[in-house]
């Protein structure tokens, strides 16, 4: 061992004492005679001092180390004079009598401080260096504990962890594979998995009863700003329970994680929310619940008084921002132009003030009486000082949607997204279908395998489209962390969802024969769950990006974002001898 | 929940109580008027009870169970009259009032037995059936709560877990990687990693201190018996450390985990044994240690009395298997013909029997005299009654190896292979360099990066042939669970170290340039190891193939076992549709 201990734990108990330590060099500062050397390791920072007047020698070299110098240094723990209060260390200092130069550095393109020089782009090329800043090397200890207390809290609820296999076959549904060309089998591909959702249905039939498993999945999308080409699921999956069975148990591996993590004691049960509601109320599915805001819906106001926007429109709907009155102008054209992004796709935005007075001022009071104004106002149960902003459209879930982005803009401007306030719910009772344009037909919005509400089962033959789903998702300050579903399980009603989702029995054999012939051997009723383990961390490590608590994570066109090397830049191209091993031939079209 | 308590839980003071249970039909038996059905889960067996008299409608339900239907009973538990004392929950019974069929079963190709009907062939095909089995998933659990322990242990110790890519570029050194051709960078592909070597030692440069991750990785090789495309590494590096850290605190991990998992308490340091005495003694770097049976070399003894086989040899060995002199004729010429066969390709075998006189009776005897016998005799310790078995060749290695596959049989034919003796130690000392015939130069035994031995740095001039390395393996029983090395982290000695192994400096800077430049912003002195979790939980497990300790493995041409499918048929070739996306033509040659 090249210490004795590490650069995060000597106190004022250890005075006196003979310690090697080993570590970065932080920074170095000369101060007369004096030399002070900040030795960093993973656990803390300890003050080293070289004299000139004791050993001339060891102190021209001390000055000679630059930051990042590797180095061991032995010497006595001293009280020091002048304290640092800031660092657990603070209160010693290393009276050094030798030092050794483990490794030289050089000068880091930026530095390694919680408060870097580095920009984005510089930091991701040089991964390595920015993983030693304590700010990012947190988000990843934090991750390593999360997953430990997620295996502590499974184990103890005597589920199991069962590593499904990453060669596998790929299915046609569904996002795209990435695939694996097979040289034992010529011609022939695997797939890495987009999830073990069939093989851990496999392990119900197999009787596991509980199944776990941390697991890395792979989607082959075009990358948007928040997403990895690799990801990591915590897949859960049970046995004879119900809906309330599952959510029970995740509930509690939640509030448990809030609480070993976060020091946060969830004690109420979490929101439930219906997906109607959820849309109705907050145009998402997945609403933020940190500040209320809630939709309020105006056809019945406003329609009818000459407005042609709003009374062509099949939906008018609001929110009231507390307190916003005091937006200028100014600020309300730039929240129009944000809704009228593109992206958004509003046509315009509709504002009223509530003035000290209780009087309505609105962008619109040429067509509404005061009387309107006020009706509205009580709709919202607005207050002086309040700010109420419109919209309208043709579309309801559109406009919704619309809504929703407003309502989240406005927040955020309001200082209502607090990254250390914590707002849980389930939303359940999803569809258990969706139109799909491009196919012309009902699709599975979970998957094909979810089990309709009992009491919906009817529905399936007159009105597919209103039937219901046992499928939920957990959401955190407005983020999806989880979602999963309950199975059908009964043969016949699987045939009967093939049947409206337009499969003959041919494709569906083809498609999920596999599946179907294990399930005739006795499948007991099952259900589950998957967290996104990158977007869980995220929330509770308080970033912006699921990158922060990924080690080496991918940029947007999936390559490494350390570009600059020829070991870890991938993708690269093959050797001519793999290809044609793999049988392949690469044939890119202009 | 479909239950209110497992089938393995229930007891004599649970007597009374009202439950309800599921699961799967082990077994029906009829005895008059009563029908028995035996329920099983993951948890246990508990036998429910229907009579005629009481409830005949009921019964004839019971009576209608097939083997494997899924089913919930509700009824009362009762004190069994004929106590079952090999099931924990033999003393009770369920007299069943409620009984629903949650799902039918097609009769099983084999019986879920630990003692099954079922062939290897027809039960890996069948996976998802023969995991039912309490035997098989008794593997899987230990596999679990060996991760469980790896982590809680790794966990004391400072170690973080961190996650590393698995889709990273491609290395010409080394096995062959499986390659995934990404669709957003043409032309250009991905590896799947063998480890994450360099991934880890990049860790080491960013300051992780202590790392872990237990880990797929792969590797595109013709598969061998007990291989697999993909398995599971525990990977560990450290940082500030020499090779008795590493071995300490891994031993520990050892040890922790025999007690916890097997209960047995492993007090002594392992033995340490050099990888030159490990081939001198065994003719294994991986010696099974539960039985003795040392080699003796015999050519100062044996040659010069002209027998022409022995004293034209470089090399005699022999090894004593005691008691073995009853060995008749028969068995001795199988020997003969088992270390004959091609794949271990020795000569002939010579045998000698001490007899109860103590006089040795040979092969040979008409070369050598009754003196020279006794001195062979006494350089193996043998005793009357023992048997001495010989073999020599003209390269030593080689000699020593087929001497090692005969002692391996031997003790397997005297049943000194026990699989509940654990019989652990460190090979260290392996040579740095191992020449390649094939390629014509000294080749890394382990890889460019390990450290070799201080005290031979000094032969990388004069003779890097004889340096050893900073090398170390865990082995149990004649198997290697684990092995690793101590870091280069001085670029001098990497630097000496490609010019040894016929790099030229641009070609290291191009396949391992990526490491280097991280190395030169102060890389600390590291090390680290490997443990092969499938071999190691096989061992713990007692079982012959990794493969019963995989969930879903894949056969010998990489196919998944369950060949009858389209869903988990993997590899299978892909749509055209997809291999336009990734630029790929397949091309088989004849």
């Amino acid at each position: 061992m090249y210490r004795t201990n590490t650069c995060g734990e000597l106190r004022l108990s250890d005075v006196n004492k003979k310690v090697t330590l080993a570590g970065w060099v932080q920074r170095t500062r000369k101060m007369g005679g004096m030399t002070f050397v900040d030795l960093r390791d993973r656990y803390g920072i300890t003050q080293l001092v070289f004299n000139e007047e004791v050993n001339a020698e060891l102190c021209a070299e001390a000055n000679k180390l630059g930051r990042e110098f590797v180095i061991q240094v032995t010497g006595t723990v001293n009280e020091r004079f002048n304290k640092n209060k800031n660092l657990p260390t603070g209160d010693i200092e290393i009276i050094v009598d030798e030092l050794k130069v483990l490794n030289a550095a050089l000068t880091p393109p930026f530095t390694i401080e919680d408060n870097t020089d580095g920009g984005d782009d510089l930091r991701m090329k040089y991964r390595y260096l920015d993983l030693r800043r304590t700010a990012v090397r947190k988000n990843l200890e934090l991750r390593h504990k999360m997953t430990m207390e997620v295996r502590k809290y499974l184990d103890s609820k005597g589920f199991l962890e069962v590593e499904t296999p990453m060669l596998i076959g790929s299915t046609p549904e569904g996002a795209r594979d990435f695939v694996v060309p097979s040289r034992m089998n010529p011609g022939q591909f695997y797939a890495l998995p987009q999830s073990p959702q069939t093989l851990k249905q496999l392990l119900m039939v197999s009787g596991f009863d509980r199944y776990f498993q941390i697991v890395k999945c792979f989607r082959d999308e075009d990358l948007r700003a928040d997403r990895q080409p690799e990801f990591t699921q915590i897949d859960c999956e049970m046995s004879f329970v119900q809906q309330e069975d599952i959510i029970e148990l995740f509930e509690g591996m939640a509030k448990h994680l809030f609480k070993e993590i976060r020091g946060v004691e969830l004690t109420e049960p979490f929101q439930r929310m219906s997906w109607a509601d959820a849309m109705k109320y907050y145009g998402s599915d997945k609403p933020d619940l940190r500040f209320d805001m809630k939709f309020v819906e105006l056809m019945d106001i406003m329609k009818g008084h000459g407005f042609g926007v709003f009374d062509s429109a099949e939906y008018i709907g609001g929110i009231c921002a507390k307190g916003a009155a005091t937006y200028t102008r100014k600020q309300l054209d730039a929240l129009t132009e944000f809704v009228k992004r593109p992206q958004i796709g509003a046509k315009g935005m509709v504002y009223a003030r509530v003035e000290a007075d209780g009087n309505v001022k609105s962008s619109v009071d040429k067509f509404y009486t005061q009387e309107v104004l006020q009706q509205m106002k009580a709709a919202f149960g607005a207050e002086p000082g309040d700010l109420i902003l419109i919209l309208s459209g043709d579309d309801t879930m559109k406009t919704r949607k619309q809504l929703c982005e407003l309502r989240l803009e406005v927040a955020n401007q309001l200082g209502l997204r607090d990254k250390n306030k914590f707002a849980l719910l389930w939303v359940v009772d999803f569809p258990m279908f969706e139109w799909s344009e491009e196919e012309g037909r009902l699709m599975a919005m979970h998957h094909p395998f979810t089990h309709p509400k009992d009491e919906d089962i009817a529905l399936l033959d007159t009105d597919p489209a209103a039937v219901r789903a046992d499928a939920y998702d957990m959401v955190c300050n407005g983020v999806e962390v989880g979602g999963g579903s309950i199975r059908i399980h009964d043969p016949k009603l699987q045939a009967k969802m093939f049947e409206i989702l337009g499969f003959t029995p041919e494709k569906a054999e083809e498609q999920f024969g596999f599946l179907m012939n294990a399930f005739k051997y006795g499948a007991p009723p099952h259900g589950g769950l998957a967290y996104g383990l990158d977007r869980w961390v995220s929330i509770f490590a308080g970033l912006d990006s699921i990158r922060d608590c990924i080690a080496f994570p991918k940029n947007n066109s999936g390559r490494d974002v350390m570009l600059d090397d020829v070991m870890l830049d991938a993708p690269a191209p093959l050797e001519q001898k793999q290809l044609d091993e793999l049988n392949l031939i690469v044939d890119i079209k202009e």
